[in-house]
């Protein structure tokens, strides 16, 4: 009997397909109905019915809107529609162990951008305080190259430039891209050998932002990130 | 009976709660065992009893990681752990209508942040080819300031932009962020009438490209964003 092979021979349509098009759907739904945080949505009961699916396919693709932070779950009100974490999903995957090579390169390049575009924003927004903390951040640097101590130190200062652009979301973008920029470089280093240092250290970069104006800055910045930017090259 | 009041007076642990919890107990797991793309998870009902849950919310916390391309199912193999998909979380949230004020304000900033330090990786990929190709978009820019067209044309040549950086999740990235930045930009001139225009044109920026270096295209790239970064001084 044909019939016997036929489960061999017709591949099975996964459920994860289901939740998949289930997912696309109700995305579509709450776009076309121009859904706002705050409004309430259907029941999971009536979705399922409207869709012509099961309840666990509906849950399925619900408990994954609600990762991302669109929908949340309401005291009496039942599910409503949320403002989204802008980042949790890709905070989720960021994790150099899984991600392929071209990704990771991407990434790395993707944070040479930002350090080299976030002069003026930083400049507009950067206050007295903050350029004392950051005294305080290269005070603390000690010039051992000791790899723990040169990461956590390259955290601190970058990640307190990033902080005085008082852009949170590009914070936070940062503090992810660094973790994987340090794994590319150590990568790198294991096969290269230690990566050289640019000329200007963060010390440097601090009387820039002092003195100095953003080309000046980016200018520095350039050359304190200049042997990353020639393994780009190669 | 005080059990009676009972449901009400202490609350309900959502099931989402439980997913989240779940979910985030998987992710830890697949880190400190150190999985890798292609290596095979425990089955659904293990994971079940290991975790002391039900199927069901087990199913859900699998659909998240699915949905964000952390696994996937191999015929015969069951469920892998995959190479994720870097930006699909951010892809599915990205819609100005549902984002908070602030989001979409630090939105606007990193397209800024990403046009302006751009340069140098575009200076080391961009080919001949590469500029012949933005020389035929600039061409068929046409002098309308009507709005559709407006939009399109930005798309058009900066899209084209990232694009000669060879840098396929920077380009992605630029693509999602563009119709916020777009969005803020049409929001803010319905209060304060149409933004100014940068004096550099798409056409000064292509030949910046061919007879400068990277300082020359910044520059540029600073004058014809200027209003948006006086938007931003306000």
């Amino acid at each position: 009997m044909a019939s016997k092979n036929l489960s061999k021979d017709i591949e099975k349509i996964a459920p994860s397909t289901m939740a998949d098009v289930v997912e696309t759907r109700l995305r579509e739904y709450l776009k076309r109905k121009a859904f706002k945080p705050g409004d309430a949505l259907p029941k999971e009961l009536e979705l399922a019915e409207a869709l012509d699916v099961s309840r666990n396919v509906v849950r399925e693709a619900l408990s994954r809107l609600r990762m991302l932070g669109m929908i949340e779950s309401r005291k009496k009100r039942g599910m409503v529609l949320a403002e989204p974490d802008i980042l949790g999903g890709f905070e989720r995957v960021m994790d150099p162990l899984i991600l392929d090579q071209n990704t990771l390169q991407d990434l790395f390049e993707l944070r040479l951008v930002l350090e080299m575009g976030l002069a003026d924003v930083l400049y507009t927004r950067m206050t007295d305080k903050d350029l004392k903390e950051l005294e305080q951040i290269v005070g603390k640097e000690i010039n051992k190259v000791q790899k723990p101590f040169k990461v956590k130190y390259e955290i601190a200062f970058h990640g307190k430039l990033y902080q005085m652009t008082g852009n949170e979301t590009f914070m936070r973008f940062q503090n992810m891209l660094l973790p994987v920029f340090e794994y590319v470089v150590s990568e790198e280093a294991k096969i290269n050998g230690e990566a050289k240092v640019g000329k200007v250290t963060h010390r440097d970069l601090l009387e820039l932002l002092k003195t100095g104006g953003p080309e000046d800055f980016r200018q520095g910045m350039k050359e304190h990130l200049s042997p990353h930017f020639e393994r780009m090259k190669r």
